[in-house]
Formats: C-alpha cells, structure tokens, sequence
C-alpha cells in the first residue's frame, strides 16, 4: 500500500510541473507513512509529532516449545526443504530466516533510496537516520527528514501562498479514499495543491511479509 | 488531541481583541485537559475539581517473561536494530526505551512552556508543579494553576459581567463538537464568549506514543 | 454530580423565600445522596432506611504482585515520578498516595461543612458521625441528621400542609432528569414545593476520582 | 418492598372500615412475603405453603484470601475507619460487622413488632418463632401465624362469605401491578375485598441492605 | 403445583356424581405426577410406565469446603441463628436440617395419606411402598398403585364404555392448559369424561422447598 | 415412543386383513427402531444396514469423586431411603441400582417377546441373539431378524407385488409424522401399503429410564 | 449415502441402453466418492486429483481414563454384556469390538466386490489396492482406478463425442441434488449423458457406524 | 483451484493467436498463484512483491501425545492398515507418510513441469529454484521467473502497446469472478488483453491435501 501511495504521489508530481505536494503530518506518521510521503514537495510535521521508524521488518510466534509441551507435533509432508517457511509447530530454521532476510534487506535499499531522493540527502546519512528509531518533529527537522514544523492553520497558509490561488479541499476517509483521488487528479488534471493526510493503514495478513511498520 | 484544541483556542483569542476564553472545569480536568485549558484568559474549577497530571508518559506491557514460561517464542526479522521497538515478547531494550524518553521529554518541555506562558508563571515554577501530581481546586489556585472556583452558575454570571452583552450558549457534545465549534468560529467571527468544558477525551491506539495523560 | 444537586438546591431556596425543599429518603440514601438532601428544608427517613456513609473514598486494584507471578512486567516512560499515578503493574508508591490523600482530606472536611451547615449542626458534631459509618432511620433521627421517619403518603400530607396549596408532583426518571427539573424550576418559578428522591446515581469512570460512596 | 406493601395495606384497611385484606399464600411465603402479609384481615395457607423465615440479613463475600493467593490488593484512600464498610478485598473488620448489626436488630424488632400487632400476638411469643426457622403449614396453623389451611377455591367461597356480595377479582403480575393496584384502590375506593397473592420479589442491589429474605 | 392439580380433580369430581377422571399414564409419571393421578376413579399405565417415587426431597449443593480452598468467605450479619437457613458457603448446620426435615415429614405424611384415601388402600400398605423407589408397570399393577395397563386406544375405549356417551377430546400442551381445563369445567360443567396426561412438569426454583421430585 | 408405534403397527395391521406392513430399514435400524419394527409383515434390510441393538439400558454419570476433589457437597433431606434415587453427587447406592434393574429386566422380557412373536421365533433364539449386539444385513438375515435385503426401488416393486393394486406413498418427515399418518389410517382405512422408514428418534430426558438405546 | 448413490446409477444404466455415465473427478474422490463412482462406464480424473481410501472405518473416542482422572464415573443398568457398545467411559471390551469388526469386514467385501465389477478387476487386484491408501491421478490410472485424465473441458468434450448429440447440463448444488436428478431420469427417461460430481458429503452421525471415509 | 485457474489461461491463450495474457503480482503471489501465473505470456512484479515458494506441502496436527496426557484414546476399527490415514490420535504411521509423500512428489514434478514451460527455462533450472524459498522482485527477475518490474500503470502502458487497441477493464473481486471471467472470454471471443491479478484463494478444508501454499 504504502509503495502504491509513494508512486501514485510521484506520478502526481510528474503529471504537471505546476502540481506539488504538500504533506502535513499528523501525530504518527512512521514507518510506510513516512515511506509514502517521502516524495512530497515539502513536509510539515506538528508540534508533536512522531516520525521516523525509517526500516522492514516481519515477525511471527513460533510456538513449537510449546507444542512440545502439552503434545501436540506437526506432521507435514513437503516437496522441498524450504516449502515450510518458518513453521510455527517446529524449531526455526536458520535458513528459513536467512531466505526472508534477503528480501527484508532489498526492501529496506529501497526504502533508504526513495528517502535519499525525496529529501535530496545522500544515502549514507539516511542509512544512519534508518535504523528503525522514532523521532520527535524537533530532530527529524534537525536531520531533515521534514522541512517545518506546524499546525494546520500553518500548512493551509503556506499552501495557498505555494499554490498561488484557490485551493480546493477534498473530504476524503481511509486509504482507498486518497489513492482514488489521487488517481482521478491524474485524469482529470484539475487540482493544483493537495495536502496528504496519509496514515499507514497497512493491511494486516496471516502470511509473514515485509512491512514498514511502527511497532 | 490536546495540542490542536490548544492551538485553535490560542487562534480564536488572535482572532479579535475582543473575544476570550472563560474555561469552567469539570471534575477531572488533568494531563490534556489542562493542556488545552491552558491558554484561555481565565480559568474556574468547581470545588470538586481534580486537576494538574501536567506532564508526559508512554506505556506499554512487556510479555518476555510470559512468552518463556509458556513456550512462545518471536521470530523477528528486521533491517535495523531498532526496528523491533519495545517489542513486547523480548525482554525490554534500554536503547529502546532511551529512544522514547528524548521525545517525551521535549514534549514534556514544551507542556511546561504551555503552561507558563498560560498561566503567566515563570517556568522553573511550573516545572515544580509539574511532576504529574494532581491538585485538588483548592491547591490549583493557591499554585495559580486557576484564576477562581465556582459552580457553572458562577461561570455564567461572570462571563456575561466580561462579554458585556448577550452570551450565545452552543450544545456540543465531544471533541469533534468543540473543535468545530471553535473553528466556526475562526471564520463568521460571531461569537464574543465561550464556556469550554474540556473534555480529555483522547484517542486509544495500540502504538506507544506520548500522551499527556491522567492514569 | 453530588457537589452539582447540592448547589441546585441552594439556589432554588435562594431564589424565593416561599419555596423549599423536602427530601424523602429511599431504602438506601447514603454518602453523595446525602451530600446533595443535606441543604433541603425537611428531610424525611423512612422506617426501613439506611443513611449516612458521610466521607470521601478513592479506591483501585493493584496486580504488581499478580504481574510477577504470571511474567508481565509494565514498560512506562514518563516525565516525572508522579505522573504514572498509581500504575496497577508496580507497587503502590507511598508518595502518590499521599497525592491523592489530600484531596480526600479537603473534600471530607467540604462535605463536614456542607452537612454541618445544612443540619445546623456544630462541626464537631458531624465530624463524630462522619468516620462513614452508616445509620438507621431511628439512629439518623436521634444524630440530627434526618427531621422525621415516615411514608410516601406521610411525606405528601406534611408537603401539602407546608405548602399550602396545590403540589404539583413531576416525575422524572433519572438524575439528568431531576437536575433538569431543578434547573427549569430556577427559570420559570412556578413550584411551590418539591419531593427529591434523591439517588446518587454517581458515573463510573475508570480513573480514581474521589467519591461520596457507600461500598 | 415490603416495607412499602405492609404500610399500603394498613392505608387501604384504614380507608373505609368495611374492606378488609384476605391473603391466600403460595407455595412459599417467607420473610418479605410474610411481612407484607401481617397485617391482613385473614391469612389461608396452602397445605403446601412453607412460611416463616422471620428475621432480617445482610450478606456480602469477602475474598481477600482469594486475592492474596492471586496477587491482587486493594489500594484505597478513605476518609475514615468505616467508609470502606466490609471491602471485600480487606479481611473483615470486626467494627464494619457492628455498624451493620444494629440496624439489622433495629429492623428485626421491627418486624417482630409487625407480626405481633397484625396476629395480635404477644411480642416474647413472636420473638420466639422468629429465629429465621421456617414453618409448614400446619406449624403456622399452630403457632397463630396463618388463620387457616385451604386451597384457593376455599378462599374464594370465604371472601364472597365475608365481602357479602360480588367480588371483583383483578389480574396483576408483579410487585408493581399489586401496589398499584393499592395505591389506586385508596384513591377510588371502589374495591371491597381482595385477594393478595404476596410475591417477597425483592429487588437484588449489591449493596449489602437489610433484606427479610429466606435463603 | 401437583397439590393443585389434585385439588382441581377432587372437586373435579365431587361437582357431579356422574364425572369421573381416567388417568393414561406416559413413560413417566412418577412422584409429583402420581401425586395428581392418586385421586382418579381410574388409574392406566402404559406397558412400559415407570411409576412410584412417592415421597418428598429437598436438595442443594454446600460449597464451603470449595469456597475455603479458593479463598472466598461468607460475611452474613443475621438476626436469628436459623435465618442463614442452609446457607451454601458455611458448614451444613445440624439446626438448619432438621428444621426442613419436619415440613418434609409432614408433605410425606399428607402424600401417604392422599394415596391411601384415593386408591383406597391401607395407610401402612402405602407406607411400605413410599419409600421413594420406582416401580415398573407391572410392579404399580401387582401393588394396586394403578389398575390396569393398556395403550392410549386402549384408554378411549374403556372411557367410552364408562361414559356411555360421546366423549370430547382436549388438546392441551402443558400444565398450565390442564389447570384452566379443569378450572373451566368446574365452572361450565359440560365434560363428562377427560384423559389426564399429567406431566410433572415442577417449577424449578433456587431456594429449597419441599418437591414431590422422581431424581 | 417405541412401543407407541409397535402398537399403532399392531393395530393397523389388525383393523382390516388385507391390509399389511412392508419395513424398509434405513443405514441404522438398531433398539427402538426394531422394537417398532418387528410386528411388520415383511422386513427389508439395506446391504449396509446395521441392525440389532435388542435390549434395554439406562445410565446416568456419578460425579461423587469429582465434587468430593473440588469441595461440593449434597446437602439432602429425603422422605425415604430411596427418593434420592441414583444422585449423581453421593456414592452409587447398590439398593439404588436393584431397584432400576427390575424394570429393565421386565422390559427386556417385553422386547425379547414382541420380537419372537413378530418374526415367528422361539424365544430361547431371540434371547440369545438379544444380548445388545448389533448385526449386519446378511446377519440379521441369516438368524430371521430380517425377512430380505435391497434397496428402496426393490422395496417398492415387492410392495407393489403384495399390495396388488395402486400404492399411494406418503412423505413424512419425523416421529410425529408417522404416528399421525398411522393413527389417520386407523381412522380413515384407506391406505392398503404402508412403507415405514422407522427411525429411533427416542426423546432425551434428563431423569434415568429404560431406553431401547443403540449407544 | 454412497450405497444408494451407487444402486441409483447402475439402475439408471440399466433402465436404457444407450444411456451411460461419465465421472469427472474433483480434487479429491476418496472412499464414499469412490464407492458411487465405480459403476461409471467412464471415469476421467483431474490431474490434481486424489483417490482411493479404498475400505471401512468405524471410530469412536474412549474417555474411561480421562474420566477416572476427573472423578465422573459411568452407571450403566443394562440387560445384556453388550447392550452398552463401545461406553466411552469404560475400558474398551474386547467382545464389543469383535461384534463390531464383523460388519466392517462384510462391509469392505462388499466394497471390493463392486470395486472389481465396476473397473471390471479381478477381486484379488481390487483387494490389494483396497488397504485405505490414496492414489494421484497418474497411479490410479495405472491401477486402472480411473480411464484417463483431463480437466473439465476435456470431460464435455469427450462426453459430446460418446452421446453423439445434443448434451443437456444439468446444475446441482449437493448430494440431495444429485439423488433427485438421478431418480427423475429413471422417471423421465430423456438424459442421454450426465458428469456426475460426486462429492462424498457423508452424513455425520454421533453414533458409530460403519463409513467409507477418508480421514 | 490453482490448477483449474492454469488450464483455463492456457485454453484462453489457445484459442485465438492474437490473444495473450499479462500478470501484474500483488504483494504477494507465491506457490498456487504463481501456478496459475506462469502460463501468462508476460508476468510483471511489483517492486515489493513476494513470489515463488514453488512447491508442494500437505500438513495435519498429531495429538497423540496429549490424547494421553488427559486420557483421551482413540477406538478404531478399520478394514486395512492405512484407512486410519494419519489418524491425529495415534503416533505417526511411517507408511502413512509415505503413502502421502508419493502424490506431493507427483505434484511437484508437475509444479516443476509447468513453470519450466511456462516461463521457457530448462527443467533443472526450475528444480533447483523451487525448493519452497521466497524471492523478491529483484531475484525472481534475476531467476527470469518474472519478466519485468513495475507498478499497475507500467502495466497498462505496457499492455496497451501489446493489445495494440482498446483494453476493456474488467472488475472481478474473487477467484469465482476470475474463473467466469475466463470462461465466458472463451466463449464470446471479444476481449484481447486481459490482467490477471491472481488471488492465491485457495479454499481451506479439514482434510490433508496436497497444497501449493505460501505458509
């Protein structure tokens, strides 16, 4: 989803060079919140603000101590030694992590790449900035990752001064809402600013995959 | 919650000269009800207030101990060491926790600069006040934290002496009410007194973050 | 809610030299019942009540010990040593129970002075009868803190006779509805005697607030 | 409740010399049920009917043992020794216990004073059959409590004997139909014989009251 | 309910002499049930009847020694030794048992009595057999506790010869239904012939009373 | 419910000589349902029938142990050594166990002479087969308890043979169904064929009785 | 179920010549599947299919020691050794599962024998295969289970191709579907073609019996 | 499912040469989603996509263990050695597993089959990627398992070139609409490009089963 956001935003911008992005943030926008809005014109956190959580993780229960004790075991009959990925009634498999830790890996590159472009910092800085830590809005200004800080008042100020005209509001509700908008912005060609209130309602499935998440 | 109430309540009295902010407390006006109560020009608390819990606190309950005892264990794969925050089936991280105490101390900073600029209190003694104790209304304004108490027949008569006019009286029944009530009035610019009870109804959510809250 | 009643009360005597307020009590008028009958004219016990409970209590769980035994342990970062006032996942801390006992202790002595005054009793008198305990009707007679024990139809014979005239009787269902109806009774003047059957109906909240409570 | 039933019947007795009140018992007319009954005219049990239980009892569970076991305690700020009347959560304090003893002795001697006045019995003879025990039938018979065995056939044939012409039988179905159905018999007075089938429906509170209630 | 069912029948039957009630028992017509039939002219059980189980049983559960293991006791503050009759959570009281044994006694003398009278055998016959033991059709037949034993065909025919007319047939559903059916005829009196399918169909109640009750 | 219907198929047959009963078995004919069954004139077994089953049973759980282990006690006041019959609470009373195995014994006799009667075999032959044992199709057929084995459509055709004429078929979906359609044929005498899908749906009771139970 | 399947599809065979069946297997067609599915002139199987569990099943859970832990014991009054079959809550009887053996072994020939007929095998071929084992698509083909395999498409077009016509497809949802399908084509005789998808929706029943089941 | 969804795409693409099919993945496509995929003429994968996990496993809880911890055993009768195929009550049967392991190993081999066809890379390629590992976007390119990587409006972009016309959008929102989707397209001949978002539903039952599953 947030991937989906992130390259819905950057269409968006591309669209037209006299579209923009402006992102206010609300009181938790980490993790895929921040991955999406990593590619907006300018950022503006609020007074309060937590941000960051900049990395991927995935995570499961493995329960086999506990099948061990009150004797319940698995019986799985597999064509190959890693179809039974991460099996929560067995020990954990050194492989099964190393297997999932690749892809954890190669998502957290591109994490840390779209962050380097969007917030025009080199690599290395946000490489230090991504290890999953949260900030305040005070440090995440003083490391760059949002440009000002402020309330909505302030954002809707300064948006009208940036878009230079009438800013129309849309109302929208969760995140199907916003990439519906988004999309039809891209058809239509008609607004000139928006503001992203974007939460990181990332679906929640059985299967272990990676995530942008805030614990 | 708290820091938008206070932020719109801050732009209403900047609004016009003229107008001003009589808030009448109820019996629990603590952590971020006294965040937003704040700013206003004058403060009342009924007899049987319990106000104060000025400051900031995360929580969150840590199961390692449980998971060992009965056989759970977590399977964790991430990019970063701190990826993982305050994940609930390891045992506690102290970088983790050092992580959260730097936003919960700005944040409690900034709580304390709230209130002295409020309340027109120097900030050390403010800081003193502000360990997260509570005060009954009586304590709250021998510490100047109120301006009076009364009833809400009080509130009523004393607000009509100061609006020197007619008190238009708005029913509204929770936070998003008051909210758009006050921003309302950012722009018909009609209303010349209002009674806020606030209310501290903050939003739950799963993910650690600062609260100003009262336990 | 209680402290609300009593001052409906107050002002409704207040408001007309010829009205008054006779109170006849239920089987159970206790604590915060009694603080808001306690300004009326005439109360009135019936044979079978139990009255009395006059104080303050402030009362919650601890599982600190609970916590250990089973392996959760409380993850809490807060800004100062007061804010996580009584956490049920640590032990009790002498100092916020010393926090909450003042305030206890100035609502018991408001309460001591609103029964004194009401009752037109010295004090010290109330404050002998106020260590909670509760009192029967026969009891509460001979303490001062009820006029006279009788029925319904003893309360509206003596009401009719005090009021000499046409008692209009109102129902209403709840404490909203009586305070409702006091506070109508404040604008139109038009009663010229009312029954309370005063229920203390307190709201449950789940943090610790000081209560006027019968266990 | 009885209380309430017990003083409407006298009332309705009092109104007009020529009604009278002739209660038929269930299967089981015990304490409450018996101290409404006491003051009718004529009371006919059932061969079947148990009666008695005359007596008053308070009852609550106290689990502080149970708590110490599992690791919870109670934290509780009172204002006095006796505000916190039989915490559950704290072993018993003897003072609680007789705070509530002398109320439930108050209304006990009450209740003998009732069945005694009503039966027209000497008072050291009710004191005695009033331990709590229950009687069948027969024992009630021979202890003065009932006038008379039969079935509701018989009862019907003795009222229309003694109403002297033509019994309106009316339909109610609970505590509140029977005592509105007194309540308005005293306004009309149109009725001139009834029968009560006296249910001791107690209201439950959890509250520990006074209650006459057989176990 | 089963002495009312009894009561019915007897006046059933005395309203005229040429009335008379067969009973066709089901699979089971034990205890309360054969305390109904008892004073029918004519008894007839099915081949494979259970009867019997004359006698009268009261029952609860005692869990003092449970509520001791876990921590829980019984606070009862009573106004006579025998009025916390059979109270669950303490000890059985010898007082207690023997106060319910004698109304118990008694039901067993009055049902012994009823069978006697309505089967017209010999006080001590009946006796001997009321020992609460169940008896099988042929058993009920070889002890005179019933007359004959026949299938429901069986039943209509011999109630056609014994009514030498047209016999109505009845629908009725429960216990309630029979009791207005007989109720109706006494005061219609047009039935002359019914079959009884009594079902002891015993309301359940939690306080212990005496019950005519096959376990 | 079994011997009702083994005698509506006893008199049906007997209320007109050309009259017959075919019996189709189903998967599970077993107890009951071949009580009812055995007075028909012809039985069909499926080939995967399963049949047999011939006796009488009843069972109950004791649970003495387990409350004497968790603390229950049976508190009990009985007219008579027997009325407690068989409670679950106290240990199995051998008087108890004789007093039920009479009535089962007398109502094997029963079933083990309906059989011998309905399928022309001494009762010396159908005592050893009535043990409680089930059969297969090609058993049953092979000691008489069956007169033939095939499917529904061969059911129909042999009908069609026997009843030389017209077969009407009636659908009925459960105990009640038959019994009315039975019973209506007593009446009406219209039906010249019957097919019976006997099922032993045997009604659950809570009180111990003899069942012809396949377990 | 899976026998009547069976007999309905030879029936509808033998009803016309030139009417034959062809089965398409699903994923899975085990045991009762496949025991309706043997008479088809043709079976085609998926790729992907599972077959097989050739046999008979009969099982039950055995508490006796489970129930000796817990203290509930079973009392049984039964009038022969194994009236009371496979009582869960006594030890397993040797005898009773002799008897019941005996119809599992009559039904596995059965199996066999229409197994060997259908494919047109020799028994002793069937019998070997017949040990309860499943078998992909490619090993039931080579054990001649099955004619040949394909998907859907391939069955109409082989089918189109036997029926040399116009084929009418007929929708069903469940095995009462297919049952009434087959019984109105031996009614109606007008399909000349059907793909039979049987699904072995066996009825689940609580007491044991004999099943062609695949676990 | 997996299977029947692969067949309909390569008889969708037969049936009309300038026909094709483009996969854009999801999130997540593995095991039976790529297994429909791979037939596709081209697959594009998301930047963040999952895929792969080629294989096949079936798997079931054995209780043996714990059935004899509580005193559960199982009470089977069974035709042969492997009806009671893995039967959760006993200790593992290693013929069991090895009955089960034959078809997995068919299935994988078909699985392998597929993929090297579909995606035109030699067999033993296949096998060594397909031991049930995961891939990311980037490795399954570099495994040529996907052809391209890229969002839904590279998709359509890239489409449009291919279709080399109008692309009709079809909304389908589970594996039943994809299905019938594919199904009319073969027989109204009207679309020419369609995306497949494979939803790897597969349909969840309690019996073993080989599966193509992503744990």
């Amino acid at each position: 989803m947030a991937d989906e956001l992130h390259d819905a935003i950057l269409r968006f911008r591309a669209s037209n060079t006299n579209r923009f992005v402006f992102v206010h943030m609300g009181d938790l926008c980490c993790s895929g919140g921040y991955y999406a809005a990593a590619p907006a014109n300018r950022i503006m956190a609020r007074p309060t603000t937590l941000t960051g959580s900049i990395g991927v993780i995935m995570s499961t229960i493995n329960i086999a101590e506990l099948a061990g004790k009150i004797g319940l075991s698995d019986v799985t009959i597999a064509s190959g030694g890693n179809k039974d990925l991460l099996n929560p009634l067995r020990p954990v498999d050194t492989n099964h992590v190393a297997i999932l830790r690749r892809p954890v890996q190669q998502l957290y590159d591109r994490f840390v790449g779209i962050v380097a472009k969007g917030r025009n910092l080199p690599v290395e800085t946000v490489r230090a900035l991504a290890d999953g830590r949260v900030f305040s809005a005070a440090d995440a200004l003083t490391n760059k990752l949002v440009d000002c800080i402020g309330h909505e008042a302030d954002a809707m100020k300064e948006l009208r001064k940036l878009a230079d005209g009438d800013v129309r509001i849309y109302g929208y509700s969760d995140k199907n809402d916003i990439r519906s908008f988004l999309e039809s912005a891209l058809i239509f060609e008609s607004a000139d600013g928006i503001i992203g209130k974007l939460k990181a309602a990332l679906a929640e499935e059985s299967t272990p995959r990676a995530e942008y998440r805030a614990r």
